[in-house]
């Protein structure tokens, strides 16, 4: 069983999934943790046909008349083969001396996005995007019922270097028993941005961007796409939707064709100005609105959903391990600039 | 000139350094950021014969009769050619709307360890690793005497992939205008722990480590090697001090040696268990003593200066950027088993 341990300094808490690997020759160079022998046997466990080879479903997309765990799908939602964390009861916390820690209760699926194996998010058409998000939110609710899943987090992995081991285009859902530092902390800050100008901080930078224009991509009727101000990245963007919500589960049927339509053009534009870069792409939203608010921040008023798409071009170092700082070497606005046209050339 | 700009929500900075590099092209994968053509042609400018490739040194351990920029040194220390902050007076910070950033002022230097190119800082004798960490202090203390350099940070990144973009063996120091986040959240859960319990937590977690015995890797007079309860990633390694002590720079000379003996123990056992990994290293010490002290907490009371040692053998990924949780494939016990004995065979 993993378990959830706590740095108490920090508050940060990590994962040990000891089962996954163990010994210290699994991390020599030649059998690096991402090799996945059979893939590159030219076996994919994600594609059609192989459906026996993946834990059972338990979601998906399908043709009518065709039976789970068979072809005829069109998005398919299976739990992880190698889960960081185990569906199960609540857990307690346990402490002994400073020691913090808990069982490693929670959820881990995949999400298999389409398919074909060579279609990737941003290759989809819109009608199928939204398919996917409507399947995110789909099991977003269904994990949610079960309260002590506090927060559940959505994400992506695009190309190896971004830490995905298998490239059949998926996303990943985990949910844990506890709302994680980095949300945690993007609350509390909007809660005292909120207090103190009595508006949600997003919708202020919704406004000030699109006055600037210089860090806008794209913006359609519910969505705007920009380069942030203080990025981490080079071409590191933000989609977030025009409607003030705490929720990506609550995003209303009319928005999500804004939302496909964004997602599209601002995966497509990154492909294009960056030749198919790795990236991470993670949605950000408020906590399990059933379960109760640690945070005593009014959420709902205070925080607005949104997705970060991280291209993984630099790389993490000393510096930033010791600092919390980042070196960006591409100034958001001439990224903006380049993902506004979509062209590698030269821009203006 | 770079830019500091300050993430309002998470209270983070982001250094805008867009003089490193500026088309989308520069991050092809052909022409990877990380990509050094001259060494690639087998020239090295840290080597003994090329000192007039790097800026002229600031500091040396040289020969008698030698001078500077010249051979005849055991350790260097250089302005980094592309600096990630300029050399200034105290920035101003400045603020439209809901951006805030100052002018990227700051120290950027590199300590070449020693002259020999092959030589790794764990393969060097105890009394050369002494001599590295006495240049870091002195630096320290140097750049401390300008009190708008609020933060000293000494890292070394070994490997391409740890983001070394030389493989001479280095380390380097950057200071910041601004006090890190990281360092504000150590030095902020310390004080919170200090204040609870009276006593500094990580004096504690040395006690605690000391009898549980599991964790620990090595120890001598002067230091304590382990492995963190709640480590982010596998075989993650913390060189602790056993006397309180805020500040690295102020380590005493009877201490230096217990510290080199126990590094040099620290990274040779890394270097055998995992076959030469590539690894971060930083040191983690209180703000400049001289400056003024913004964290409203007794930094020299409650908090302990330390070594972080994190070996880079995962992916940093969407989960992680998303929740600021780490999965760590190896159990902490299990790591500190391995490295107590430093060979890669099986353990008990």
């Amino acid at each position: 069983m993993p378990q959830l341990r706590k740095d108490i300094i920090s508050g940060r808490w990590v994962i040990v999934a000891a089962e996954r690997s163990k010994r210290p020759d699994d991390f020599r160079p030649a059998q690096a943790a991402e090799a996945k022998p059979a893939e590159a046997r030219g076996f994919c466990p994600f594609c059609v046909g192989n459906e026996s080879k993946t834990p059972p479903e338990v979601y998906a997309l399908r043709a009518e008349g065709t039976k789970p765990d068979e072809p005829g799908w069109r998005v398919r939602v299976v739990p992880n083969k190698f889960p960081a964390l185990n569906r199960g009861p609540a857990p307690a916390r346990q402490t002994a001396g400073l020691l913090t820690w808990m069982e490693g209760v929670g959820v881990h699926e995949v999400v298999i996005e389409n398919p074909d194996h060579d279609l990737e998010l941003a290759d989809l058409d819109a009608g199928h995007i939204r398919a996917v998000l409507k399947v995110f939110q789909d099991r977003i609710g269904s994990i949610e019922e079960e309260l002590h899943y506090r927060y559940v987090q959505v994400f992506k992995n695009k190309g190896k270097e971004a830490g995905a081991s298998l490239s059949h285009p998926h996303s990943q859902i985990v949910a844990t028993p506890i709302v994680p530092k980095r949300v945690k902390e993007e609350i509390y800050g909007a809660g005292r941005l909120f207090r103190h100008s009595k508006e949600c901080v997003f919708c202020r930078i919704i406004r000030e961007e699109t006055a600037a224009k210089e860090r806008l991509v794209y913006r359609n009727d519910h969505v705007l796409v920009k380069v942030p101000f203080a990025g981490r990245f080079p071409f590191e963007m933000r989609v977030v939707p025009l409607r003030h919500e705490a929720y990506f589960s609550r995003v209303r049927e009319e928005e999500l064709d804004g939302l496909a339509d964004a997602l599209k053009t601002a995966l497509t534009r990154l492909k294009t100005v960056l030749a198919d870069p790795p990236f991470n792409l993670i949605i950000h939203q408020a906590p399990n609105p059933a379960g109760k608010n640690h945070t005593e921040v009014d959420v709902e008023k205070a925080y607005h959903w949104h997705i970060e798409i991280l291209p993984v071009l630099t790389r993490v170092a000393g510096f930033e391990w010791g600092t919390g700082f980042y070196i960006n070497p591409v100034a958001p606005e001439t990224a903006a600039q380049f993902l506004r046209v979509g062209g590698s050339g030269s821009v203006g």
